[in-house]
C-alpha cells in the first residue's frame, strides 16, 4: 500500500504543477486582449479593426508557425529549462547541456515524443503564449501604416526562428545560460519570466521595424518636429492595461513552473510592487514635465515597471522591486522622449516599454538578486547575486546577455524588414494610410454609427455597403 | 498513522478536483462577457444595449431555471456523467445506467443530496455555466428585433426543458450514451465537453428563432437580395472573440472534471490548434473569395474551430486537430452564405458558427479518434476510435447522435417559438425596431454622447431625459 | 520514508492553499477593470479618462499605502484572522487574541517577518487586492467633479488608515470579532469575505464623500428636483459587471483561504444565486414602477446582491442565498430614489449598491446563518447561527458591528473630506466640471474621434494638439 500511496502523492505533486501552469498559459494567453486593447485604444479610430485584426491573428499565425518549428528549436530535446536546469518537471525530464548550444532540432509539431506526453504538451502550451506576448508588441509600434499581408509573414519570422533562437540561448540551454557553468560569470544569463526573452525581443524588433516602415503621415513636419497622433479610445487603452497586469501575475508567478515552489508568492508582490511603483513614476515625472498626469504615459509607465520586474521577480527584495518599477517609470517617459526626437515612430510605445525596459530588467536582476534563490540554477549551484551583493560575475552576465539580444534582435529585425520591403513592400499607399487601413485593407469600419453617417465622406458610407469592394491604387 | 496520511492524500485529491473544477465553472461563466461582446459589437448601436441586456440576463433567467429543473431533469440522480461513468469524482458517485434513460427527476433546486453536498454544489456549479453557454447563443440569431418579454421565457425553456433533455441524452447517462452497452455502438455518442450539448443545442434552436422570428427590416430586400447591416463595433466584437477562447480553455480542459487527468493537456493544446486553423482556414478562404480578409468571418472562423473541436478535442491527435478546425473555418463561411441563400437573418452567425460546427465536431469525433483514451467510457472497455482508426460503429453512434440533435432541437424550438408568437408575440413592433430597441423596450441609449447629441431626432433626445417615458404603439 | 511521505503530502496541501489564494487574488484583482468599466460606462464622456484615471491609480496608491502601513494596521502579527482563528493556513500561524485589540502594530513594510516569509507575501497580495476594492467605490460616487490631486490623498487615507481599521476589529483579531468569545454574542461579528468589511467601509466612504463634495452641476434644479445624468456608455457598464461577477467567485470562494475546505462550493453557488436573485429582483421591481427594466438598476441589482451574499455565503442555506439576493436588489432600487430625495449625488450608484446592501449583508448572516458551518471562528465552537436558527446573540453582534461600521467609517470619512476640502479643495472649479475634467486635469479627450471632432468647440480641439496646455482659473 505505501508504494500506492507514494505514487498518489507524486501524482498529486503533478497534477497541482499541471494546474498551475495551465493557469499561467491561459493568463499570459489573456493578455492577447490586453495588448489588443492598448494598442487599438492608443491608435486611430480608421486603423481600429486593422490593428485589432492584427493582434488578433497574430496568435493564429505565430502558434502554427512556433507549433511547426520554433519549439523545435527553442527547446528541441537539446537542453534544460534554465530555471530548470537537470530537473524533472511535469513529468519532462530536463537535461542539462554541457557546450554552447545554438538551438535545437527536435520536436518539430511536436513529434517524437510520444504522440501523447502530457508534460510536452502542456509545456508547449506555456511556451507558445509566452511567444505570441513577444509577437504582438511589434503589431503596437508598426501600427496604421503596416500591411497586412507583410504583417502576416513577420508572423512567421518571429514565431519560427528569431523569437526561438534568443530564447533558446537563454532558456533553452544554449551558450548564453552557460556563461555560468563554463566561464564562471554568476549563474549565466538569468531571465525568470522573459524580460529579455519576452519582452526585449519583442521591443527591440519593434524599434527595427519603426524604423523600416518609417513615421506614419503627419507624425513629424517637414521641419522635423514631431505632432501628436491622438489614440481614438484611451479607456480602452486603460482597461487594456489592467487585462495585462492580471495576465503578468501568471506570466512572471507561474513561471516557476511548479506549484509546489512557494517562492512564487514573492514573484507576485513583487510584480505587484514593480507595476504600482512604475505607475506613480511615471505619473509624477509626466506630471512634473508636462503640467498633467497624463494618462497615456501613466498606463504605459505601469507596463514598464511590469517588464523590468520579469526578469527579476524572483531574485531580488521586495525594496528593490519597488526601486526597479519606479526607476522604469522614469526610463519609459524618457525613452518615449528619446525616439521622438531620433525621429522614430511608435505609435503605442512599444519600444520603450518592452525594449528598453526589458534590457533594464535583465540588468537589474544583475544589480539586485541578494543570493536567496536560484540554487542549481544553470547548473551552478548557491544562490543568484546581483552586484549589489557581491558577484560582479552575474552583473557582466546579464550585460553580455543585454547586448547579445540587443545586436541580434535589431540586427536580424532590421535585415528582414529591409528585405521584405524590397521583396513584397511593407507599407501601406499613401492614399490608404489617409484613408484609413480599415476600409482599404479589412473592406470594414470599425464603427458603423448611424448617428454620425452623416459626417462621413459618401465614397467610405459607400464603401461599406459592399464588402467586396476593391480600392484603385 | 497511514490511515490518517491515507485520508489526507485522498482530501488533497479531492481538493485538487475541486480547485480545476471551480476553474473551469469561472471561466466558462467568464464566457458570458465574451459573447455580449461578440454579439453587441456585430449588431447595431441603437439595439446596444438591448443586445446586452439579453446577454446579461439571460445568465440569471437561466440560472434559477436549471436550479429549480434543469438539473434534476439532466443528471437527476439517475445516472452517470458520461465521461465518468461508474467512478466516483468530486465525492459524487455516478451510478451507470443500464436502460434507455429519457430524463432524470431529482435534484429538484439541489434538495434531496443533503442540504449541503459539496460535490454536487460544485458539480452544478459546473454545469449550470455550460447550459448558459448554449442558452446564450441563441440571443444573438434573434437580436434586434426580439421582445425582451419574449426573450426572458425564452430563457426557462431553454434551461428548465430543452436543454437538459438533449443534455441528460448525451451526458446524464440517456439513451445516446448507452447506444454503444446496449447497441454495440462503439462508446454510444461521446461529446467530450459539448460541441452538440452545448453549442448545436444552441445553434439549432438559434435556426428556429431566426426563422420564426424572420428577418430584420431591410435586411433583404423586396427581391430577396441580402444586405449587409454592419455592426457597430467591431473591435468589441473582437475582444469579445478573445475572451471566449480564454474562457474555453476552461470549458474544454476542464472537462475532465480531474485535475489529475493530465490528458487536460492535450485537449488544452487541441483546443488551441483547432482554434488557430479555424481562425486562419476562414481568413484566408474568405480572402481568396472576397478580396479582404474580413474580420467578422475571420473571428467566427476561430469560435468555429472551438466548436468544432470542443467534442473530439480529449481523444484526437493534434493534426487532427488542426484539420476538424480548417474544416470549421471553411463550413463556417459556407454556413453564413447558405443561410443567406435561404433568407434566414442571423446578424451574428450563430447558426452556423454554432450549429452547424457543433454538428461538424460531434461527426469529426466518429472521424478521428483514435483509440488513445475513454476507456470505461458509457460503460464501454477500450478507447474510444473513430473511422479512421477502425471503428464504424462510432461514427454511426455520432450520426445518430447529430440527426436527433438537429430534430429534437430544431422541431421543439420551432414549436415553442411559433406557439409563443401566437401567445405573446416574439417580435417588436416595425416602428420600435427602425428607431432601436433600446429606446424603446430599455428606456435608455447606449451611448449618451453629447457630441453627436445634435444628430439625433429631438424626440429621442426628449425620450433620453425622461426614464418613465412610455412609448405609443 | 514515512516521514518524507508525511513532509511531501503535507508540501502538497500547502500548494493547494497557495494556488487557491493566489487564484483568488488576481480574481479580486481583476475586478479593478470591472469597476472602472461600470463607473466610466455611468458616467460622461467628458469624464471618462478621468473616471478610468482614478479607477487605474487608486491601485496603485493604495498598493503602496497598504504595503507601507495599512497591513501593519489591520493584520500586524497582533492576532488571527477572524475566519481562521488558532489555525495555522499558508504556513502562517494565526494566534487567537484574548483583549480588545484596536490595531496592529506589527509588519510594516512586510518587514520583520522574515524577509521572505512566503506565507506572509501571499496573504498580503490577497488582502492588497481585498483593500483596493474597498478604495476604488469611492471613486464611482464622487465621479465628475473630484480632483485628482485631492483623490490621490484620499487614496492614502482609506489604505493607510480607514479600510486598516475596521477591518483590523473584524478580521485582524479586533474587539468586534471578540464579541463573542468576550461578551458571548455568538461568535462575535462575522463577515466572510467582506459585506462590511470591504463594500460597507467602500460605500459609507463614498457616501461621506458625495455629501462634501455636493452633486454635480445639473443634477438637481433650483427647486431641488433630480435631472438624471445618463451614462456614455451602457454597454461597456454591463461588461464591467459581468466581470465584477466573475472576480466575485474568487472574492467569496477563495476567502476559505484553504482549498482543502471543500465548502467552497456552497460559498461559490450562493454567490451565484444571490446575484441572480439580485439582477431579477431588481429588474422586475424597477420595470413595474419605471415602466422599463432599467438596464443600469438591473445591472446594479447584480451587483448588491453580490455585495450582500458576501458576508453570509458560506453560513447559508442556497434559498436564503436567493432570499437575500432578492432583498438586496430592491434595496438597492430603493437606496437610490432615497439618495436622490436627500439630493446626494451619485453617479454610479456605488452608495446604494456597496453601503446599504453590505450592511444588508452583514445583519443577513444574523438571520439565516444555519449553524452548519464556522465551528472554532473567533474563537468560539459550534456552528455559527443567526436568529432564524435559534441564535439572538449572533444577530446582536452583527448588528453591533453593522453600527460601529457605519459610525466610524461615515464619521471619520466625513470629518477626512471636510478638513481636506479646506485644506487643498476636493473639488474642481465648475468652469472645469462643464468642460470636462478629461480635458482640464488629464489634459487628453477620451476618444479621439475624427468623425465627430468638426461638432467640438475649436478650443477643444486646439487643447487636444498641445498636450502641456494649462487652463486658466
Amino acid at each position: 500500500m505505501s508504494a500506492d500511496l507514494q505514487q498518489e502523492v507524486g501524482h498529486n505533486k503533478i497534477a497541482i504543477n499541471f494546474i498551475w501552469v495551465f493557469l499561467g498559459a491561459i493568463l499570459v494567453f489573456f493578455m492577447q486582449a490586453g495588448f489588443a486593447m492598448v494598442e487599438t485604444g492608443f491608435t486611430q479610430e480608421r486603423n481600429a479593426v486593422h490593428v485589432m485584426m492584427t493582434n488578433f491573428t497574430i496568435f493564429a499565425v505565430g502558434t502554427v508557425g512556433f507549433f511547426l518549428m520554433g519549439y523545435a528549436l527553442m527547446f528541441g530535446g537539446v537542453g534544460p529549462l534554465t530555471v530548470l536546469g537537470g530537473k524533472e518537471i511535469l513529468g519532462i525530464r530536463f537535461e542539462p547541456v554541457r557546450g554552447w548550444s545554438l538551438f535545437g532540432l527536435k520536436g518539430f509539431a511536436l513529434s517524437g515524443k510520444g504522440v501523447y506526453d502530457v508534460g510536452v504538451f502542456l509545456f508547449f502550451l506555456f511556451q507558445v503564449v509566452f511567444m505570441d506576448t513577444a509577437a504582438t508588441i511589434v503589431t503596437g509600434a508598426m501600427a496604421e501604416r503596416w500591411r497586412f499581408k507583410a504583417f502576416l509573414v513577420y508572423g512567421l519570422f518571429m514565431s519560427m526562428f528569431l523569437y526561438p533562437v534568443y530564447g533558446h540561448w537563454v532558456w533553452g540551454g544554449g551558450w548564453l545560460s552557460r556563461l555560468g557553468a563554463n566561464l564562471g560569470l554568476g549563474h549565466g544569463v538569468v531571465d525568470f519570466a522573459g524580460s529579455s526573452v519576452v519582452h526585449a525581443v519583442g521591443g527591440l524588433c519593434a524599434l527595427a521595424g519603426a524604423m523600416v516602415i518609417g513615421p506614419r503621415i503627419g507624425r513629424f513636419d517637414s521641419e522635423g518636429r514631431a505632432h501628436a497622433i491622438p489614440g481614438h479610445n484611451l479607456p480602452m487603452a486603460i482597461i487594456g492595461v489592467i487585462i495585462l497586469v492580471f495576465g503578468w501575475f501568471g506570466f512572471n508567478a507561474c513561471s516557476t513552473l511548479n506549484g509546489g515552489d512557494l517562492r512564487l508568492a514573492v514573484v507576485a508582490v513583487n510584480t505587484l510592487l514593480a507595476a504600482c511603483a512604475g505607475c506613480l513614476s511615471a505619473m509624477f515625472y509626466i506630471w512634473k514635465k508636462m503640467g498633467k498626469p497624463d494618462p497615456s504615459m501613466t498606463a504605459n509607465g505601469m507596463l514598464a515597471g511590469l517588464v523590468a520586474v520579469t526578469a527579476p521577480c524572483a531574485f531580488v527584495p521586495a525594496w528593490a522591486a519597488l526601486l526597479i518599477g519606479a526607476v522604469a517609470g522614469i526610463l519609459v517617459c524618457e525613452g518615449v522622449f528619446v525616439l521622438e526626437r531620433f525621429g522614430v515612430d511608435d505609435p503605442v510605445g512599444a519600444v520603450a516599454v518592452h525594449g528598453f525596459n526589458g534590457l533594464w530588467g535583465l540588468l537589474a536582476l544583475g544589480l539586485f538578486a541578494d543570493g536567496t534563490y536560484g540554487s542549481g540554477l544553470n547548473g551552478v549551484d548557491g544562490g543568484v547575486r546581483g552586484l549589489f551583493f557581491g558577484d560582479a560575475g552575474q552583473l557582466a552576465a546579464q550585460a553580455i546577455g543585454a547586448l547579445v539580444c540587443a545586436a541580434l534582435v535589431f540586427g536580424l529585425s532590421y535585415l528582414f524588414f529591409r528585405l521584405q520591403d524590397r521583396w513584397q513592400g511593407i507599407r501601406v499607399a499613401p492614399q490608404e494610410e489617409v484613408d484609413g487601413l480599415d476600409v482599404h485593407e479589412m473592406g470594414v469600419s470599425a464603427y458603423s454609427d448611424e448617428r454620425c453617417l452623416i459626417m462621413r465622406t459618401p465614397s467610405i458610407v459607400a464603401l461599406q455597403a459592399t464588402k467586396s469592394y476593391e480600392y484603385e491604387e
